[in-house]
């Protein structure tokens, strides 16, 4: 881990932690919530300040920097040039606003392009995963084990929601199918840490937009799995996208049937 | 509550605390996987403890008393004269082996077919469920309230995997797509805390086991929800069943698109 990282990190961890105190202190408070695009896709006022105070933290130690976050409150980014920072404030807003718990705050940096460091917080929980190029994956600061290699049919898959519901994805239901069974909580950031863990194989999903994604691509990359794109491409951050991320063997399987 | 009830309530919550713990200190260790009926129907060794654990003291105890386990190792029970007690020693055992939580103990007893005690106790989490007969639902000893009564378009559902992939349940994806999103535990007693909890509007589940689905009937009647067949008569405790718990408004249209 270089210097700047090493530092950064350390300070990246601060912030979730700060941060993550005042969100379990207010979240059984009063809601403000609006519907964003759909009545499932919903922002509160608890994401918008959790973005402004991380956009205000970033800008103040590292004026430099971009900054590409969900709410709005960053730049405008179009490429993945310099030094880049995304945010997903709180990944899961539906189960925040209907659950109380199953979401996550996102962060992850990518410089020139590649991914150096992930976080992904699990704040209910208080379980924080930090993946770190070169440097492995860590929950609350213990070493995340490389999970078993498992087939499709040795294991658990999750998806998103509207995979399961839409004819147009017959074909994902059939790779469904072939595996032990689904599970689905419903936040992408959570989604990313069970396969990390181990406790799925795989996790497919359609329409997730560069937030979402751009945590768990270093976090499979430390892991030594798969993350890539439903055409086998690496992951264009640079749109919505539908998205794999798997131990290798499920991953070949899932390749294979979306192929066939 | 009566004496009698209220005298095993304590006495059963110790149970399940004393053997929660061996549970938890022993879940790291070995286990011995079986396949029952399909790859995705296990049973371990600790499965099989944990039934002749609770068995063994319920004979000692309540000697009068009969007992229908998902191991066997209880009676062969036909009907529900008398008091019956329905066991499922590890409630998601494929969770239990592959995710290493996720998985609950649970218990219900019936009292000439109305059910009088209900216990979920999510062992990881240490959170015990309790429903007693006309004395509401507790968790940890702590009251949980009544949730809001929201529509399907308001809510998440919860469903067990099978619907979601197979071809035969079409019309269940469609109410699926009706909700705000759908989420899967894999286990049905985690499911049924859902539901009571208000987490998820609705459950809906195909083939279960009556131990799957004693103790949440009592959950839902102490808490003013539904419990039902898909045909909207009571659960037949005597069959594996498909099911649904609901709070009313989601279950009524849940009820007009099964029917419709």
């Amino acid at each position: 881990m270089t210097d700047h990282i090493q530092a950064r990190d350390k300070t990246i961890k601060k912030w979730i932690h700060d941060i993550g105190q005042v969100i379990i202190k207010e979240k059984d408070s009063y809601l403000e919530v609006e519907q964003k695009t759909a009545a499932n896709d919903l922002v509160t006022n608890m994401d918008k300040w959790v973005e402004k105070e991380l956009v205000e933290r970033i800008r103040t130690a590292y004026s430099k920097d971009r900054i590409l976050g969900e709410e709005g409150f960053g730049d405008s980014v179009k490429n993945m040039e310099g030094t880049v920072w995304l945010l997903d404030p709180i990944d899961g807003t539906l189960n925040f606003v209907l659950q109380n718990e199953n979401f996550a705050l996102m962060l992850a940096i990518y410089e020139e392009g590649i991914p150096v460091q992930s976080y992904i917080y699990n704040v209910t929980t208080n379980e924080l995963y930090a993946a770190i190029k070169d440097g492995g994956v860590t929950c609350n600061g213990q070493p995340v084990e490389i999970p078993a290699n498992r087939c499709l049919n040795e294991g658990l898959l999750a998806t998103n929601s509207s995979i399961m519901t839409k004819d147009k994805y017959d074909g994902i239901r059939k790779i469904a199918r072939k595996s032990l069974g689904l599970r689905l909580v419903g936040s992408a950031g959570l989604e990313t840490i069970e396969v990390a863990k181990g406790s799925i194989v795989a996790y497919i999903a359609t329409n997730l937009k560069p937030w979402d994604i751009a945590p768990g691509i270093l976090f499979m990359k430390e892991l030594g799995l798969k993350a890539t794109q439903f055409d086998n491409e690496p992951v264009d951050l640079m749109k919505n996208n539908n998205i794999i991320f798997a131990v290798p063997k499920a991953h070949k399987e899932i390749m294979d049937l979306i192929h066939e």
